[in-house]
């Protein structure tokens, strides 16, 4: 098991995908939302191509894995992340599978090639550069976190470059910043579909938004379901233990 | 009785507000979506003045008058519809609080005051006119129904002509609307605040957007919980059946 994992690294299981991934406290690890992202967003089933980005320690691509065997291309800009991501693709034995790029966000159609994508997934940095403070600048997770080397408008562009027409986009972000993210995709082409709230419990504002947009698609949004993370008795709901650990 | 009603008038209940409303089947019908808009805007208590914009027969203004003191102006085109809505008011005896205007919507402001208000309210036609049908287009219901003599973005941009500096606009729509209202919203310097979707029951798509924004305010858009219209038993949910019949 050494041999994978450095530092205070850990391997950590991916419970419903039966996959395992290598995560540090002190540098990133996913969260719920990379969770809710690669079940919200469509998968082709069968052959494809599909980009993440802001892929971080690669736990979208993995999960994606379970759902579809196209193609998919992790694009991270911190190179210890992209390491612990390929690490974690070799463990899994999906390398054939899955590949991370180290690099930036921004102009990555220029590199890996401008329509040809057919789904390309976000988890972006969630909070505005101006809040992270100046000691943490540069550290890993404020740049995971904040919107430091990537703005939201810029990760939405990537996108649009990466789809070809009729492709999906899915991000993740904060209710907060819907109206940027409704403005930035329609700027460039792409039309939001589908959008679903996530609320941490009933009677609670929701705190995660999930939107799938598509290439030159027309106007048509339905708002889904609402989906709640914790039931009344505090526990995870039915509909997120399943996400977590797969149907009893 | 009889002298307050016209042709196939009746005078039902607003049951939660014991008033009565003037209605007619054959020319309009307040929904469910004008008692979920005066539930949901804000409104000041005591002083103050209120627009509604397309008020029909007065079922926004009447609803209103249950929360609050302020003068209220309803605004409505069609004479039939402002006629019902002014013996409504009369029945009531709320003259003195509620004014009905016959007139249109675009360029109100020149007629009653630019920026004065403290609230405007809008049920605006929710289809656009392309989808009423030749034979219709003469129709008061058409009329009501269908972006015929008034566009969503020109409701908005009378609503945010009538409100003072950090007033709010209070709108009810159709969810596949929500770009749209957004988009005109803020080219119109109303800074969406609150969405919340309503939905027909648990595991439906949302069929009715609420929304309001502030006049100048700042960004800070909250998703509120969502609002379920029936039950698992097919009945109203407790929440719809307070605000239409009171509490038991």
């Amino acid at each position: 098991m050494e041999q994978w994992l450095k530092d205070d690294e850990r391997l950590d299981y991916l419970l419903a995908e039966d996959l395992r991934i290598i995560q540090s406290p002190s540098v990133f690890s996913f969260s719920l939302d990379a969770v809710l992202l690669s079940r919200f967003t469509y998968v082709p089933i069968k052959r494809g191509k599909m980009v993440d980005l802001c892929t971080g320690n690669g736990a979208i691509p993995l999960f994606l894995s379970a759902r579809t065997s196209a193609e998919i291309i992790g694009i991270e800009l911190q190179e210890r992340l992209a390491d612990m991501a390929t690490r974690s693709i070799a463990y899994n034995k999906l390398s054939e599978q899955i590949t991370i790029r180290l690099g930036d966000v921004k102009g990555i159609a220029t590199q890996i090639g401008s329509e040809k994508y057919d789904v390309v997934t976000c988890n972006p940095p969630y909070f505005p550069a101006h809040e992270a403070s100046e000691r943490n600048l540069k550290e890993h997770l404020a740049i995971a976190r904040h919107e430091i080397h990537l703005t939201l408008e810029e990760a939405v562009i990537s996108a649009s470059e990466l789809l070809k027409q009729g492709g999906k986009a899915a991000f993740v972000h904060r209710p907060g910043r819907l109206l940027d993210i409704v403005t930035a995709m329609r700027a460039n082409r792409l039309e939001p579909k589908r959008i679903r709230f996530v609320y941490p419990k009933e009677g609670k504002e929701a705190n995660t938004l999930l939107i799938e947009a598509i290439k030159d698609g027309k106007p048509d949004l339905k708002i889904l379901p609402p989906l709640y993370v914790y039931g009344v008795d505090g526990q995870y709901t039915e509909e997120v233990k399943e996400m977590l650990y797969g149907k009893e």
